[in-house]
């Protein structure tokens, strides 16, 4: 089994991403996740570009990691200055690691136009450069940016970069399509030349421009490279970097490659969920073998095959990974994922129930209204038992009402009072809060927490907010979606109404009830 | 130049991704845009499975399409029955399309577990339909189903079902990878060796399961076919379907063939916005060709390269598909994009002006709080404008009262009331509406139209919330982006705070500012 090194850039080229901003703890977090993944290198920034990651790399030195190696990125030294003179290149040097990327350039048109100095000079900055650190005893990975434009543009200038690196002792040469427009037969093309020229490591960096990212790493593994850069989830500048959460699966379910320990494998959906969760980004949900679609039936065809035989409609199990199946209701789903997904929590449902119909009948009619349940399994769930009459509501309410104002003359911006009834009595309660959802979610709780203490036990983890309709903008219907932990498990709820306070009430109302059918509690 | 055949079936196999639903109106619609781009073939549905199908149909029948032909698509007959007694086949002819897509086995596998019938059943059944189809005068695409999996099993098998459609009179054979984990290189040769074997238009489709659709299409392509089914944007069950608006200019653009006219190309960014907006689902910003982010620069070294020169950083340039540069604004970004991006409202500021440093520091002041300004750019611009003094308030808020209910006692669920101080005037004014915001909305616009008669002439279109701090869940930092428009341009202005209502306030009043800062309207 041919071992190939995942080389993880999420904490650098990863945060150049729109939208991203890692923190310290953030980057930290992030590395004991990859660590535990088992990728071979961590690349967790620039110290000469940025104090925060020097801060990083102080508090990291601390940190037992299992199977990863740190490293700090960085430039070779700038033109005309001495390479121990380059304030960079000592900023790289106090990152502590064994191992150092050090990019350089490949594409004469950079060397012409960017960096406006000679071609012998460019050579100079990337051999002194690279000896300089292997005099210092690292290990180096040398990355050669624009290499696939360069060759193509000029082939004996990019590889007299690579060779100014190797013959200055570089341990890896990664070859890069920096500005992600490759095409998978020529990346394969020019790897293999590479390749068959060099007696050491080469690996692979590309960028997603054509959408191509993932193949053209795949290829390049092919024509005989080792070591792959990317990112978790191709976070990175533009459309991103090689997806590494794809690439992975890829490479070893399905070509027989080594790249992280065959048990780790079931760990690349839930560090997917984690590292959106970090990022604050959301998972795209087709993403492939993580995403909460990647294995999500909707085509009734689609649903009833892959009941048959799995491997009709699903190109691994979903479990390699760590994902699930799951059958999606919609017009054109049929009775049979209804049941699928009725089965989990009440196997006496059969296809020949007379009560599917009337479950199928009330899906309908709430999709009508906006609802969706494919996000929402913990609402969906409350459809069916209240259906088949399995449960009966634990409170009810008799109104709420709620202020904000600006500026505020309280010590919130938000007040909401409610009055609940549970069974034959009533409750009045108050609560204020930074809004009017968490004025009245700690309103609720405080009604209901004499009738139910288990309700302390629990609290929200997300709150979205999807406007449905947006050409209606502010008057449109809106859906609120809510997450919630008791620390065992998470389940989210739905409300959908014009109004987002009443959407985040239907919501936070059924999150409370699903808690108490979760711990058997009776209704009063 | 090599002319490759566009098929696109976002109406059919796009339809079929989770969370989209589209109306007989949005198909329509869906259509305009299709034909407006000039792709060959619009896949709009499957009659025989879908009642609205059939709606869409009788409807289209109507519409003058420039360069698409509608194709409505079906499967082969179904087993041991005569093929004009299938109530599918029959629906199918009463789509009325000049051209028909038809789907049949072609792994044994599923004639064994999901058919359950004879290889010689399966053949039949393709051979027939096609030849009844052919016998009324229809063009037929003959869509051999999981082939390449079917090939890998058993190629015999495989090569069997197309020719049972080209003895049949198929005029076009397409060749998918229905579970959408097919490598490249495979797909290449398998292609290949079916093109050398075939007389007549071999075709690709692929889907996403391995993140490689964009790229086997290409691969397909580079092997001989000359027809590519896909979806725009790359809507499609479970990861999606090939995405045609990176297939399209990746195959134009840089390979030389010819997908749609050249004078078209500029139309993929506003169309994959079009299509986005209609299928109600958030266009992915790192969408290759066509997000937001595609063309859009953080680091500050490739900020300053593409400015230098825009083919470093840049695979093609942005116009050439009607998406558009942005510098992005944040701690790793550097002073040369915030310049870039103040240029092109204030021409005069220069990178050596000093009020450039109050602006920074002002950005940097406004991000620690949660602003982020990369997708509000009106905000922005007021920003900078008030920074420069340029402008004065156009009006102030003395205060706002919210109140929601329910059940509500009044027409609506929501009533505010609010004062604002407009040069040496007040105005007291008040609004009902469907939710908090949209009650803040009616009243602002009622207290401020007497003094700006202009803000009657624009509406919002889109209001999105975004909760930054999840784990924080109702009590969370939220950062709500309104966009506007006046019917000539859009713009979009944000506000952050913990309480929705405040920050809805924050990005509606400054939508309304820079209405009147566009319209050169003086405060009073």
């Amino acid at each position: 089994m041919k071992r190939i090194e995942i080389f993880d850039s999420t904490l650098r080229d990863g945060a150049q991403g729109e939208g991203i901003s890692f923190s310290v703890e953030d980057k930290l977090n992030i590395t004991r996740l990859l660590d535990e993944l088992g990728v071979s290198y961590i690349e967790a920034g620039n110290p000469g570009s940025n104090p925060k990651d020097l801060e990083f790399f102080r508090r990291a030195a601390n940190m037992e990691l299992k199977h990863a190696e740190l490293v700090a990125f960085g430039s070779t030294r700038r033109k005309n200055i001495a390479v121990e003179e380059d304030k960079n290149v000592q900023a790289l040097l106090t990152a502590n690691t064994k191992t150092v990327a050090l990019f350089g350039k490949s594409w004469d048109l950079h060397v012409r136009d960017i960096l406006r100095t000679t071609d012998e000079e460019n050579f100079a900055m990337i051999s002194e450069t690279v000896s300089f650190f292997k005099s210092r005893g690292k290990k180096v990975i040398f990355d050669a940016e624009h290499f696939f434009d360069g060759y193509k543009a000029n082939p004996d200038f990019a590889m007299k970069a690579l060779e100014s690196a190797a013959v200055a002792g570089a341990d890896i040469l990664v070859l890069c399509d920096t500005n992600g427009g490759a095409f998978p037969q020529e990346i394969y093309d020019i790897t293999k030349f590479v390749v068959e020229r060099f007696n050491i490591a080469i690996g692979i960096h590309v960028h997603n421009d054509g959408g191509m990212a993932v193949a053209n790493s795949i290829m390049a593994v092919e024509a005989g490279a080792t070591h792959v850069q990317g990112t978790y989830l191709g976070f990175g500048e533009r459309s991103g970097n090689a997806n590494l959460s794809t690439i992975i699966p890829n490479l070893q379910l399905k070509k027989g490659y080594y790249c992280i320990p065959a048990e780790k494998m079931q760990l690349l959906t839930p560090i997917a969920r984690n590292m959106a969760e970090i990022a604050n980004v959301r998972l795209h949900r087709g993403e492939p073998y993580v995403g909460s679609s990647a294995f999500a039936h909707k085509a009734g065809m689609h649903a009833d095959g892959v009941l048959k035989n799995s491997a009709t409609f699903e190109h691994v199990p979903p479990e390699s990974v760590g994902n699930e199946r799951r059958m999606l209701m919609s017009e054109i789903s049929g009775r049979n994922a209804v049941l699928y997904k009725i089965s989990r929590f009440c196997p006496e449902i059969t296809k020949d129930s007379p009560e599917l119909n009337d479950i199928i009948d009330e899906l309908k009619r709430m999709e009508l209204e906006g609802y969706q349940y494919e996000g929402a399994d913990a609402s969906f769930e409350l459809l069916v038992l209240k259906k088949l009459g399995k449960i009966k509501p634990f409170f009810e309410l008799g109104y709420y009402r709620i202020t904000g104002e600006k500026p505020y003359t309280t010590d919130y911006s938000a007040v909401a009072t409610l009055k609940v009834h549970v069974g034959d009595q009533a409750q009045t309660a108050a609560g204020e809060g930074n809004g009017p959802v968490n004025a009245l979610d700690k309103a609720l709780r405080s009604a209901l927490c004499g009738f139910y203490p288990t309700l302390s036990e629990f609290h929200l983890v997300d709150y979205k907010v999807r406007v449905m309709d947006s050409k209606q903008a502010t008057a449109a219907r809106v859906r609120v979606l809510i997450t919630s932990t008791d620390g065992k498990s998470e389940w989210t709820t739905v409300g959908v109404s014009t109004d987002v306070i009443e959407a985040s009430w239907l919501a936070l109302s059924e999150s409370m009830e699903y808690k108490l059918v979760r711990e058997n509690v009776m209704p009063l």
